[in-house]
């Protein structure tokens, strides 16, 4: 045990959003407004750059019952930005503002919530403080619908957007077969360098009405061989569905869906998107057929009505584990998940994990978790996913559509100075 | 009363699918089977297709507990069609058929279940059977996403349809929301000719969380009247959304989709789509924004995960109405609803509505529940959508997928005749 350490603590939210992020949110907030170490809690708006601004939103004044709906609201709440910062030796500038602010509210805990390049700000601000000899302990909590982090079983966000994309190719699948003519349907799914959400289609497929075919990025695709399997497929039941993962390439890394990408991110991602109907246009060159190409768009990171309990507990657990971390004495790591299978199925532990294993690096679904011919997953991958998307959200309805959270948001900078 | 009429029954599914069509199916089918006056079930493929093609199903052999999931069940269980049958006056080849097969199997009793041009269809052969004396009664029940269909209140499957795109509004409004950088959505709707399902999106906004604007075909469309709209929100608030119904056109008459339109379907309706993208172009041309089309697809009218509660109660009302208006003598007629707000709230009434009235009309959205500037909808529309929305489906899950009907379809060509 570390000695005690009190202070006020800041919590952001980074990357892009999921369905259960305010989850972890609220497992962050609630646990350190518990915690008799935390003086105040701090919800930066957008994330670090929050911190940047002097924009911080004082959680101890929102009403306690109003926290709770952060559960079930999807995206982030406080805002989330995709600010690169700079290396601390390279330039220092970003940090030592960060420094002031710490020193300002007199923040000692520091708790941000996203993906690689989260992990990777988390990693450098921890490596700062302890540089310039300024205590504050910096804790990652996971995030992230790509599941491309590395050091944890899987990541809060994915199977809820693995159960909704395996809900929405089965309902397309039951629409696809009315008529009597047949039809190739193309779906487009995120991910990123990563195929686990395209590989979660697989589970529409065990589940009797899903895709004969997913291409993930994992192996380098081929268009003649990906027509070819529409062009088999169709000839043998009249209607294709094919899942595809927004990273594919060929052998040569170029994009599939390089012919419409126009622009990349602030971390040097490319924006990727358009590829369902590159792939659709392909098979109509190749076959007289009627194809129709299907984007699940941003509704698959943010259908919090359709998300799994199983990731909406555990985006909790990972949030308050990251504060009783922090308030035990650790810090420069993040909160990550063991899957503990024993005798009675499926539990998911929460475990402390260096973050420089996990910076900057992204986990890609196992080769051989993916079919020889590379067009699906075998049932080690419907092994791995199935426990995780278990279990109906229960979301507070108001006229039957759902009920956000609504917070005060009140800026630390139009409260009195605290005393401490 | 009238006289008794003994014999058996085909029930066929026509047009696009809807979440609930196959709760009307589960309506008719169940109190077909419990009647005494209707010796046999029959349910057709790919509606009057499998009139002429001899493709009858034989509901009698299924098990019963099957048939009951049907009701959350997407799509048309028994398949569709879009095809058009001739007047009989002109062409009277498919009627002959269909007398036919109604002779071969003692068929006493029709159900068709679709949207306009299905309940043409219907009239056509209720008036060519009453024309060539062959006794008959032919029931029309109400199916369309679009609520475009005359003589009712409103139709089966449309306010599922409508819950389904408010959620997705209002989750796609927290997502866009998340960045500190501004933003312009633009979702594109289905509906055809009729505003009914884009209007919807209003239910978002009305939660806080929807559409700053919505543009319907009930009015013309005004490409810089659009782009004035969009570029003033945007610079007061940063960020807007757009609701667009797929049919809106300009003052001419043409639709705004028409530079990708490629194709019309066996009605002359011109398949829309793309509409979004354009819109979406037409924006970035004007402002130096980050613009993003969604186009919500086939998910809308198959969603039956996200259904109302209401909507599948009164499908099933309406399939076992149609039934009993047909034993106790009705012909050629559709199942309406009519509403009762009296002192209690919201009630969906079932009655009898003469096909005639309904056939190859379109009812659209009235102008007076569009605001003067043709840009959203007035608080009359809310006043009537959000009632029809209400209530949450019972799904049977396994795995947490939903579970869908599994049907034997045994074929009547299959089975010995049957003795009367």
């Amino acid at each position: 045990m570390s000695k005690a350490l009190k202070g006020s603590c800041i919590f952001g939210q980074s990357g892009g959003p999921t369905s259960v992020i305010n989850a972890s949110a609220y497992g962050v907030i609630r646990q350190a407004l518990n915690s008799p170490a935390i003086t105040r809690v701090y919800g930066a708006e957008h994330g670090i750059l929050g911190v940047l601004n002097d924009r911080l939103f004082v959680m101890d004044e929102e009403d306690p019952r109003e926290l709770r709906f952060l559960v079930n609201t999807p995206s982030s709440e406080l805002g989330s930005c995709r600010y690169k910062i700079a290396e601390p030796e390279e330039d220092d500038t970003d940090y030592k503002r960060i420094l002031e602010i710490f020193k300002k509210y007199d923040v000692r805990y520091f708790f941000y919530n996203g993906g690689n390049d989260s992990m990777d700000t988390c990693n450098k601000i921890d490596r700062y403080m302890k540089s310039v000899g300024y205590e504050c302990r910096v804790i990652g909590v996971p995030k992230t619908i790509d599941n491309d982090l590395a050091g944890t079983d899987h990541c809060p966000g994915f199977a809820s957007a693995a159960k909704y994309i395996a809900t929405s190719c089965m309902e397309t699948y039951k629409d696809m077969r009315v008529y009597d003519t047949g039809m190739v349907t193309i779906i487009e799914i995120m991910g990123r360098n990563a195929g686990w959400l395209a590989a979660s289609a697989s589970l529409a497929t065990m589940a009797g009405a899903g895709p004969d075919f997913i291409y993930l990025p994992e192996v380098d695709f081929d268009m003649e061989r990906f027509l070819d399997d529409v062009e088999d497929a169709y000839r043998e039941n009249g209607n294709v569905m094919v899942a595809v993962s927004e990273g594919i390439h060929y052998s040569d890394g170029s994009f599939v869906s390089e012919a419409s990408t126009s622009s990349t991110d602030a971390f040097g991602h490319e924006q990727l998107g358009g590829l369902a109907v590159i792939l659709a246009n392909a098979v109509k060159l190749r076959m007289d057929v009627k194809v129709r190409a299907i984007e699940l768009s941003l509704l698959q990171r943010a259908a919090a009505h359709q998300a799994s309990a199983t990731d909406i507990d555990e985006a909790i657990a990972a949030g308050r584990t990251a504060v009783d971390y922090a308030v035990r004495g650790e810090t420069g790591k993040m909160v990550g998940i063991r899957r503990d299978t024993l005798n009675f199925g499926y539990v998911g532990e929460m475990m402390s994990v260096p973050l420089e294993d996990v910076a900057n690096k992204e986990k890609k679904v196992p080769r051989e978790w993916i079919n020889d011919t590379g067009n699906f997953v075998t049932k080690d991958f419907i092994d791995y996913v199935l426990p995780l998307i278990q279990g109906e959200p229960d979301i507070d309805y108001v006229n039957s559509l759902p009920r956000y959270a609504r917070l005060k948001k009140v800026l630390a900078t139009s409260l009195p100075e605290m005393d401490d």
